[in-house]
């Protein structure tokens, strides 16, 4: 993202490095690994963590590897995830799965997993490896409790979606600012307060990402439109949209999620549904409720190293189209 | 397993009761979870893991929950095995994909490993932490390195099979061993001792394991018979089967590998070339070459409280029909 200011940037560019020094050990894996790491993401959760370690008395080297642990944590979910979700793209390319199989994306998640792991151990650091072991439960706990919500669609309620999004997302954002705090030995209350913003920045990404879903069919970003869709799941935007729709637009939706092809007119009809104001205006209230929740935490920590640059990443994460 | 001591049958209760006392969380995942662990399996990992942190000097729950551990992480590898095998029947009963569909399985695959790390960290041996996240990659590794291995099935020597067996069970063993013994605070040369013991066994272990695959077809135990065959998989009997059989047999063994339904007939040809005297000579060389190296590093631990117990599992391991 190009908010990023140079340190922040070249700390990510080590990231990036630590992650593909790490992972070189049987060729196959090799060969796995830089075709997912090839296929680059923002590396938002590295850089909250980045940001919230921010400090002169720690070394730089724990930042980086902390980042790295995380970012592994996180590739280790999306490789997973394209197995539940039967995925065909992530991240604008093929994903594992598809170029591999569902075998390898298992067993290439579970390596990733585990590699994270035995890099928080080396790490050394109790009170970090409780909460990363703890937030990686709760991750597959989020998608467990997902895919039964989706065996009813017709029930599922805002509450459930805000609790799936915070297992799913915001935990893992909580987690990264939190740990990135505590490596920089901050205050109980500052550590709490960085896990806070965490959560909530957390789940005014993921709304942001479901409104991606669909503006998609509009921007020209590479970002495949209707993923989320396609794959039956209803997200922020389709919730309001069926809430404000009217019984024939709510067959409409309803016939059509969970396909995998969708022609042309029926897209755009979906996109019309969505612009709909009231869902408009619904989806960004809520985005704007998490985006000033996470000012608010932020305004406890004026005077940390990280303040304009996290202020930076906030509004990116509410405007961004990548 | 009838050879167990009534003080070893109480800890395996008592880590069977610990698994169920931490796995009740959301409904889904407790439904779950009783339906993986009422199929109860030997525990064997988690018997050698009680047996090696055999001590005076340690408290009790301690053993239990670090044995609990080891039987978390051996589940759930075999639960993300059944996605990567397509699996029908695990321990005689459906597998978790037949019953909740692959995406289930991944997650509650997830779910396992990563409860099993929160309860690593709570055990708070950094050694022990260390070993486990270490055995946990390799076993990923080795199944992976499986998985190239059966692309080219022409190809394979001794020596790949006897890599992918360690990788995948006898790591565990090995860990389950060392980290007992760390957990009783015994020696570096002790605790080496336990873990060489674990490795030789957990490669016998496999051996008989494969052997059985093929013996179901003439025992009535409710195993499943030809279970590795029908996948596909190249395992130590069918390797040295390959080895003495003409050019004919061997086509009809690699023309059946990885057919699901095999003709009676064919099973009982199958079964015959498997009992060929060389074949039959050849497996049970290699299976006493590792209970020999097992016995040989027992002896170096008569000493220790497990010895007859552990000579009991050894002997179990060699003659077990289950």
């Amino acid at each position: 993202m190009n908010v990023l200011k140079k340190t922040s940037a070249a700390d990510l560019g080590r990231v990036q490095a630590t992650i593909k020094k790490e992972l070189a050990s049987e060729k196959i894996i090799q060969e796995i690994y830089e075709y997912i790491f090839n296929a680059e993401g923002k590396k938002t959760r590295a850089l909250l963590c980045l940001l919230a370690s921010k400090s002169q008395d720690i070394k730089s080297n724990s930042r980086i590897n902390l980042a790295s642990i995380i970012e592994l944590l996180h590739t280790a979910t999306l490789v997973h995830d394209d197995v539940v979700d039967e995925s065909e793209l992530r991240r604008g390319t093929r994903s594992v799965n598809q170029v591999w199989t569902n075998s390898y994306s298992v067993l290439i998640g579970d390596f990733i997993y585990s590699k994270a792991f035995i890099l928080m151990v080396k790490l050394g650091i109790p009170s970090i490896l409780d909460e990363l072991a703890k937030a990686t439960n709760d991750i597959a706990r989020g998608e467990i409790i997902q895919l039964e919500l989706f065996e009813n669609k017709q029930l599922i309620e805002l509450k459930d979606l805000l609790k799936v999004s915070y297992l799913k997302t915001g935990r893992l954002f909580e987690a990264s600012a939190k740990t990135g705090a505590m490596l920089a030995c901050r205050s109980k209350e500052e550590v709490k307060t960085f896990g806070l913003l965490g959560k909530a920045l957390g789940t005014a990404f993921q709304i942001q990402d479901d409104i991606l879903d669909y503006e998609a069919l509009r921007l020209n970003t590479g970002k495949p439109a209707l993923k989320d869709f396609k794959e039956g799941k209803v997200t922020f935007p389709l919730y309001f949209a069926l809430q404000h729709a009217n019984a024939k637009d709510k067959n409409f939706l309803m016939s059509l999620l969970g396909k995998s092809k969708i022609l042309k007119k029926d897209q755009n009809k979906i996109y019309q549904l969505i612009q709909n104001e009231k869902t408009q205006k619904d989806i960004n209230v809520l985005l704007n409720k998490y985006i000033k929740e996470t000012l608010k935490h932020l305004n406890n920590l004026k005077h940390h190293a990280c303040y304009n640059e996290m202020l930076d990443l906030i509004t990116f994460s509410k405007i961004r189209k990548i």
